[in-house]
């Protein structure tokens, strides 16, 4: 995680020391949540290993819009930041390692880490900017579309994680996953 | 300006001065684009007096999600960010007076400015909660739910605007808005 930080802004000696001491290691186990629906999101959290994946209820069904792999940020910003009931679900598809870091402890990163506001301020312009175009694209864009994303975001996670998942991303049943495999492989 | 910025930050005699400097007026003729759909967002605007409208083209229709009024910052900041075309429209529906900065001159101001970061980060954090907030609605919440969002978050727009952009933002035809209308009044 140090090096991750450090690609976006630098990190003296006593500085490492105090992230180090700022985040805290905890264990998902695969199926559990780092975030419920109606719950608060404590955390800001960096994922060592495992896989999670964000989902939205809308009338019964999971809506898939996003996972999240080893070496990336995770959080409902939304609920992190004013600390409200969140109205998404981040949850553990693997057993998950990660290093989080409270609502707290992130104002004192900002207060004593002399480039801490940079880091913030680049973190959050990218998580928006994706963020943005993941809501837009759940709601607006054709199976076909959301398929075609899903390969080209997550090539790894076609065989890693069950179709279920897929089919949620893409906002289809899994018959009609299959379909749409079978229509775009032809030429 | 100044005193929208110190509500974020503390700004000395020179910063104030740089922010000025960095800054441009334009004027926005009524029905003008700040943003145009397939165009390169290049400058954050700071309203001073006017009114903008944010909207999407979907399938030939205009899906409005947001209006900013004077004091408010504005930007589509995923075209701005990486410079990349925009797919949205920020269009004047009454003659704007703006404050402009570029992206070179954010970047200076992030630089120069000792708290130019945590100004940058508190600003990004609120616009990325209503803009996923925005989106997410725009696509999910039904006409009646819009209605009442667009009456708490701009109630005095209802008579400054024609009620084609009211219906552009409840996602309905101007006859069902009037149908909304006297359902939501009665007991």
């Amino acid at each position: 995680m140090i090096n991750t930080i450090k690609t976006f802004i630098p990190l003296s000696g006593t500085e490492e020391a105090l992230v180090a001491d700022l985040f805290r290691e905890i264990q998902l186990p695969k199926g559990s949540y780092f975030v419920k629906e109606g719950q608060v999101c404590k955390y800001v959290g960096f994922l060592q290993e495992g896989l999670l994946r964000y989902y939205i209820n809308k009338d019964g069904q999971e809506l898939t819009y996003e996972f999240a792999r080893a070496g990336e940020f995770t959080c409902n910003y939304a609920s992190f930041l004013d600390q409200s009931p969140s109205d998404e679900n981040i949850q553990a598809l693997e057993n998950t390692s990660m290093l989080t870091i409270s609502h707290n402890n992130l104002q004192i990163f900002y207060d004593k880490i002399a480039a801490g506001n940079k880091f913030g301020r680049l973190v959050v312009e990218s998580i928006f900017v994706r963020a943005k175009r993941q809501i837009a694209s759940l709601y607006s864009d054709p199976p076909d579309v959301r398929y075609l994303q899903f390969m080209d975001l997550y090539p790894d996670l076609q065989q890693r994680i069950p179709q279920y998942y897929i089919s949620s991303y893409v906002g289809v049943k899994p018959p009609s996953l299959s379909r749409i495999r079978k229509r775009l492989s032809m030429p």
